[in-house]
């Protein structure tokens, strides 16, 4: 079996990138270990920049995205008894975010995938690299072999395609964060119109929405929290406790349907290639959710790879493809710096003595009082250029 | 002997507000445990912010200041290789600062005092603080007595005044960084027509400047070092490592007239008050001296003081004084965050690891490229309205 490129993972990154590719009439397989049902209601990220929504729209699967989708003009940031708004609409006029779920774009592209005849294959088991620093690199599964010009390991973080990479090859630089977020889905319109990014003494919270009908919460827990120990009672008391801290907002409660931890970490791997192989999304960086950044740096990466990929395939041209890292972690670094910014202005550290909590409260006050450090948070949260 | 307010400490704040306090016909003594000799030549900082300039001109003081200041519109950020410059008339117009060394706006408020039968003693020994709590406090000095209504505790960070008020009363905050800064005064001419922030492996380098003859160098060295460990040639060399780091700069060098070590610590005392005893400066608060904000705050407390104090004697009216700390401590945090944030941007951390030196790299290239980003560097370092 062969195709042009061998994509590992049927997330959002290489279900993206084997719709765009399919666009420039170049072929790919998409190899997903997971059935497609599981993939599409793993509820993840939910907050797509403009450039994100713009890649979406202009490669046709925007339709659901447009009609459902949800603008958001601001952000409230809530902390000591007090709420600001970031209004983009001033801050960085015509440019906004978008809130629909990652599960939705999952949905919308494989549904695209397959109307156009796509080979996405779900339950794959057993996918492994070869000949990566060959040009006629190849890969293996449940018994197959797929023989590929290019391979793009699109496969999250926990997956095989960066390991693939000999050792010696990468440059990693992480960063484990002291809590967890715990996040759950409730069948409950929002208490609120745009998201409230909230500081409270008793940690960070953060209440976002899906539809008009469903409500999104995260709570800042302590790193290793486990689901178990988070009754819903203790959720709700916990959300109430956090973000009833200014007069005259009160939280609407409903049925949990979706439970979760999320531990913080960030993470790069730099290059973001070897050989013939390509990492975009999570497989080459994480960053804290803070920043909402993980989705929308996954599609940022398939664009420039896309392009990359186009130019080799139409033109013999590699430069493109050899420049590919180097053109993506410029971005990938300030999406890196943004949500470590955004995660310790937001969150209590245990070890902040009192004169690193006056600083945040300091900070606080700044971004919610000048232009200039508002207009920071609101052009990053929009997505730079 | 008696007069209205007493005030301890013959540095810019003290000499300041003794000044400004005759401009509204309130009387006062300035206690000064050094020689006027010792404090004419206390080389200190040198970057006065717009409304430190305005303040002083306003107040008749400024006629020297205007003649030989050195009015900046800008700054260079140095680091990987490059140089950006933060233009402050584009964005911050109408708002510059002006270099022009500590001791000379010492000399020029001691010269006025002195021009208007001031009542400055220098020399004094054994200032203790007495009945802070009543309404006729006092100071004794050298076996003499000085009946006050209010006293100002001007004398710095190791002055009596700050331990003078009761255990208990004040919250402190503060932090000691790992490193220090070697600072040289040098007679030659800038290098540079701007000053020079330079973020290097090495560590941080500041070029600076008193007069187009007087150049000022600041190199981070580790906390604890001592001026007998640098010698003229390992300052000049360790200057040329990390400054000569971009093409066409070339270091000029000179002799070395002056050489310290100062350490960087932030604290804030709060309430900056008790009973009758009024802290400004130093006494309450110290920035690392990254962000030049030190003598600055001082000038502001003594703004607010000052207001405050004729509120009082011409009307009666307590109020002012009584939201004196408050009123200071707002411009203090922002102060202390921004100190703390151009320290973080500029310095390395012994223990920074690979994550941290990418995520200030990162940062770096934000506040160079971004407008907003910029401006936050520059509405803070010409001082926040």
């Amino acid at each position: 079996m062969r195709t042009q490129v061998g994509i590992i993972g049927a997330g959002p990154a290489g279900l993206l990138l084997s719709h765009l590719l399919h666009l420039r009439g170049i072929s790919s397989v998409v190899l997903e270990k997971r059935s497609r049902a599981h993939v599409e209601r793993r509820v993840r990220a939910g907050v797509l920049e403009q450039g994100t929504v713009d890649t979406l729209v202009e490669a046709g699967v925007g339709e659901r995205l447009l009609r459902e989708g949800l603008p958001h003009h601001g952000i409230e940031l809530r902390y000591a008894g007090t709420s600001h708004r970031i209004p983009f609409e001033k801050l960085v006029p015509g440019r906004r975010i978008t809130v629909y779920g990652q599960q939705e774009v999952v949905k919308d592209l494989i549904a695209a995938r397959l109307a156009a005849g796509g080979d996405v294959r779900f339950e794959v088991e057993d996918v492994a690299l070869h000949d990566l620093e060959t040009d006629r690199p190849c890969l293996t599964f449940g018994g197959a072999r797929l023989d590929c010009d290019v391979i793009a390991g699109c496969d999250g973080f926990h997956g095989v395609s960066r390991p693939s990479i000999p050792e010696g090859v990468l440059s990693v630089h992480e960063r484990e964060y002291p809590f967890a977020w715990l996040g759950i889905l409730a069948r409950v319109a929002p208490s609120s119109e745009e998201l409230v990014y909230t500081r409270s003494e008793r940690g960070f919270a953060l209440h976002s929405m899906r539809t008009p009908e469903i409500s999104r919460f995260y709570l800042q827990v302590p790193a290793g929290a486990r689901v178990e120990e988070w009754p819903d009672e203790r959720i709700w008391a916990e959300l109430k406790a956090r973000l009833e801290s200014v007069p005259g907002f009160t939280l609407a409660t409903g049925e949990i349907t979706e439970k979760g931890v999320t531990p913080m970490r960030a993470f790069v791997a730099e290059p973001m290639q070897h050989g013939r192989l390509y990492l975009a999304g999570d497989a080459a960086h994480i960053v804290p959710p803070t920043g909402a950044k993980g989705l929308n740096l996954a599609v940022a990466d398939v664009r420039v790879l896309t392009d990359a990929l186009a130019a080799y395939f139409e033109h013999g041209s590699s430069g493109p493809l050899d420049g590919y890292s180097r053109a993506c972690l410029r971005r990938v670094w300030r999406a890196q710096h943004f949500s470590w910014w955004m995660t310790t202005l937001l969150h209590t550290f245990d070890d902040d003595d009192a004169y690193a909590r006056r600083l945040q409260l300091s900070h606080l006050d700044y971004v919610t009082s000048s232009e200039a450090a508002a207009t920071t948070l609101a052009e990053n949260y929009v997505g730079m250029p």
